[in-house]
């Protein structure tokens, strides 16, 4: 066993965290207050690699592994968690179409997603398909060599602002096995989007509903097999859960330090508050708790890269415990500010609202409870 | 002993609860979005006799007990938890100044104060003196008959668009035997209010920094007498600490009610919500603690009203528990509605915001932790 | 609403706090040890009337409320939880049988069970029917004008020592409606006891299994009619649960004080150990949570004394509250008290291990939350 | 980065499965019922090297490392905790005397030593100095070329049936410099051994004071040079915290299975337990925990075999996740059992009683937030 990062891994982390402290930490609150997506910023990312971190060598990515990646982002959320967030979704949906899109679906869009230059938003859940994805209503019908797409999607990430777009729709029977998989441009005909959403937080991407009446898209937008979209999903799931736990962990990172320091500046009574041993024990909780939660994601990242038998449910209880933990250690940081931590001036308020969405997110915690224990109480013995 | 309300408290809950439903909740997520202080509501308010509950009568208030009270504002903050909140710091000042100043200072405030048309600022936090109040700074010179005040206070509810402060200064010497408590007029010369402080929620009250810059005050505006304002300022965070606990009593069960509906409605994998068993002891363990915590309320406003040796410290318990609680069950509600509880067409995050700060006023609740074992730890025997 | 103790009551809770710390406390450990089972005790608790608390008067107990009694059991259980615990068993017995059997058959035990002389236990859990009590398969099976009981009871406490029984019995088909509830000496032919269970705590009483073979009971002893067992019981455990909630909230009242001395007592690194922050806010969470949890036993108690609609949701709520605190409270005092707390000299661990089989009792904790959704979720209205 | 056991680490693992199952598992509760000591089956565990894990190859023992030892002794906890937390002091000791005794003393305990035929207990804890280990005031003095060790020691595992003693004792001025450590045989003239404390848990092992009265030991009996021992004993506590923390693991994990077990095995209501969903997501709670758990062990365990400049940080935070957490498994274990978790006929309870004192026990879990909190305050910069 060996728990330290490897050289190259050093490297792609101090990368993103000169990047993160440069070009995303300062300009964070300021998206967050005027809900401003910061396409620019996410190309600069692209150039550094960052829109396509494990999306194949061979299909212009850099090839890296889901933990490297989980690394990263990790890095990149302490400088700005909605930021980050939104280029995880853009990471596996580029990795997606890149694996599994026909050579020439992918191509005309390779170097514009890789650099960040095109961006991607992943359709999957709808207004009455939450949590239940393999309920999904939304309609491709057969028409010719044709599917036309008709349904509606909601809560979807980037979209309006994006030019690609992967849309998880019926093509067969009810459940999972009639979902497909499309790729497409997001201005096709008979696209329409809704309003962006006025969110808790995550306001540097903006949220809409997407209507699609009548869309046609070519069989050859398919990725994979018809009838293949569910599982194509579910395997994105595994490494989206890798990726907003990792969202979860540096932002709390962010928040313990920032509380840290706090502490050994602010004082009350006469006394700095870091000699209060009360306020001690609170940051040796957040920090054992943070440590916990990181091994917790790498674990899971490593089993998802080596493709272990259970990697599901580890990647279900690294993201069902991480967001859980990393929420819990920014609204001890904003209670450590007091007053100020209430306050939009600091930025723990916002470490709060960007982090409550990642228990929500690609799929519930409630939801991963399920996973976790369907496995336990299943075949396959001792977890 | 006796758990239920009498008619009376019964009317009142009743008169409080129509106002909430019909005056408050209709607007409260307008007002949150457009930080909007409702000062015609307020007066509304008024005219109900919920701006001056348990002023004496013979000054012009109801004359009601703090468990009255807290049972109305308990129902209020249903309706909107920051305009609630910001009418029992109103209730306060009112109190404040109406038992404890100079007739010639009261008369020509009260009909406006009681009648919410002249609204109360309460000026007692500084940037340096949060949780130790005693220390704080701000000078009221003797000069000749008259005092100038002199120095800053911090996160001052309704600052800028109330009409009457009570400033809390130091007249004396260091710690809280130098403080003296002030009324004044909030448009007295040489007062500065800062920019509106953009924070996490409490929007529909403006917070603002209040600077005193050589304000003039005639000694008649003490309250009570010089060197009193420390003592005089405890005796209200008793009362302000059972006000905010209802606070979060009311906002927290309307959450609950709105979820105990969602889960009835809302269905995922063919089935309600509501059959499912783990979302049910959710529910479950909300309802529970949230009564805990409510008779917990009830017991330390009882004991206030009865001037029990200890009520501080119950009132520093029900302060801390509710607070928690509030949040706790306002958190889980908004988790229960999933992606529906994060975005702002549903009062869910609103409600998580809102309550955020309860834990942070009127004493943190770390500050209620020290209160309640100095007590435990100290002479009195068993509590 | 009125919080406080009234002058009977102070005088009731005087004389159990006298009995508690005389003639309990000082023998609780050694019981625990040696498990034995203290008759000698009981039937001094009988001669001030604490066996049959609230039997009615004419039935010759005090007719008491169940307030009265949890403030009396309370009270006891700071003295031996163990003891108190089955002391409540025999309460309800005693109730029971008193207040629905015919007169022919409570005369006869009527001054031995409510002077301690002769002790009683309750017959419902079965091996194969714990949470699920309405599924009992023991037959009683009608033999001309009499009844034959065939069938296990198991986890009784007292069995094998006590003299009177009441046994929840099949009479008719499946489910709840086909129970009905008798009363029996403990002795009669073709009863058998099995041999005492070895357990965690709860040691001053024994538990046995009893086994029932074709044991004739005459028509006269059923309790209520045919077919009302069930109802009966779920009344009887109403009240059991606020029983059960008030041994935990003495007992952790115990813990809280051993913990609040041993603090001013002990010193490590030169400081009494009550001066670290840390372990003061400890102490105060375990107050503060105690109070509330009392403040909720006292609120159920008190409805199920008014016959209140929802009396059984308050008393579930009440029992799982109490019951999980007073376990948190006494598991932290044993932390506190270090190593000590561990050891058998000190009565911590004790306390810990006693009040732990409170969260299974009279319904598990996971029963009661079943309770209280399905009123939240079921008509009504708001709880 | 590397998550998985290599081959090595598998065969160990394998073949502590293996003792634990046949040697430990059989026979726990007896010892735990009759408080047996059982040396026989610790010299067996001495046979396949258990005896000496971690001690250098040089030195007579396996020289694995501290991971590998974890590995181990996380997989025998599954079979007896208690026996298992024995050999694991039995080890620290061990490879303290063979790291840094002089070969003379070394040599005649190496082979009883490392086979486990002779066992050896760990004298640092005073009645007044737990916490506090540098206030301890056990004396040695100086007489000639000897020390007379004279003082009290306190909660000493296995003494008076333990053969080799190492001793904490002060050679010189107050604090933690002037402690040195000794080893001796423990039948030394002048050693006195207290009764056995009857204790909640870690029954197969005694617990004795010990007294030292003109304790004669020779100069060479000191372990490393004078005033060295109390950074020798802070060296032993961080492996110590890892061993512990790994019995933790080991017995949440064998809680976990068996009540995974028992959920697919118990019906009520006529449904699986299994099937009930908030029992289902209490165990994916459990077991998330639990793996987050494993997983900061190992990287402390890690980190202490580098010598990373952390690695004291990473023990405390390891013992104190793991050892609460395994706790709260075990505990949660219990509770699904029902009233059969009460009784000593299931291990459940006592899984409970034995993990109870991991939380107090080589640095209470509230020592190791100050020692975590130290270095988060400290210099060093992020953790």
């Amino acid at each position: 066993m060996d728990f330290e990062l490897n050289e190259d891994q050093r490297a792609f982390v101090a990368l993103a965290g000169d990047f993160a402290d440069k070009a995303l930490a300062p300009h964070a609150a300021q998206w967050d207050r005027e809900h401003h997506f910061p396409v620019d910023t996410l190309q600069q990312a692209g150039e550094l690699g960052f829109c396509a971190l494990y999306t194949p060598e061979a299909a212009g990515g850099l090839g890296l592994s889901r933990l490297d990646a989980s690394l990263i982002f990790e890095r990149l959320a302490m400088g700005c968690t909605s930021t980050t967030a939104f280029l995880t979704i853009h990471n596996m949906v580029t990795w997606m179409i890149a694996s599994t899109a026909e050579k020439a679906v992918w191509e005309p869009w390779r170097e514009g997603m890789t650099s960040g230059r095109l961006l991607g938003s992943y359709c999957l859940t709808e207004p009455n398909a939450g949590s239940d994805a393999a309920s999904l209503k939304t309609q491709a019908k057969k028409v010719g060599e044709d599917y036309e797409l008709t349904g509606s999607k909601m809560f979807i990430s980037g979209a309006g602002s994006t030019q690609v777009l992967v849309v998880m729709a019926r093509t067969g029977g009810e459940g999972p096995g009639g979902i497909s998989a499309f790729a497409l441009n997001a201005d096709s005909p008979g696209i329409e989007y809704g309003r962006p959403e006025d969110k808790m937080g995550w306001n540097s991407q903006p949220t809409r509903s997407v209507t699609f009446d009548g869309v046609r898209v070519s069989a050859r937008q398919l990725l994979g097999r018809e009838g293949e979209g569910f599982k194509l999903a579910m395997k994105g799931l595994d490494g989206g859960r890798i990726n907003i736990a990792s969202c979860s962990l540096g932002t709390a990172q962010q928040a313990l330090n920032l509380a840290c320091n706090y502490l050994q500046e602010r004082s009350q009574f006469g006394r700095k508050l870091a000699e209060f041993q009360a306020l001690q024990f609170t940051l040796a909780d957040m920090a054992t708790e943070l440590t916990a939660a990181r091994q917790l994601v790498r674990l899971a990242a490593s089993r998802l890269d080596a493709g272990h038998a259970d990697a599901t449910t580890y990647c279900a209880m690294a993201k069902r415990f991480a967001t859980d933990v990393g929420f819990r250690v920014c609204d001890r940081a904003l209670q450590l500010y007091g007053g100020y931590g209430y306050i939009r001036e600091y930025p723990l308020e916002r470490h709060v609202r960007d982090t409550r969405v990642h228990r929500i997110l690609e799929g519930t915690n409630e939801i991963m409870k399920l996973l976790i224990a369907r496995r336990l109480l299943g075949e396959g013995g001792e977890l």
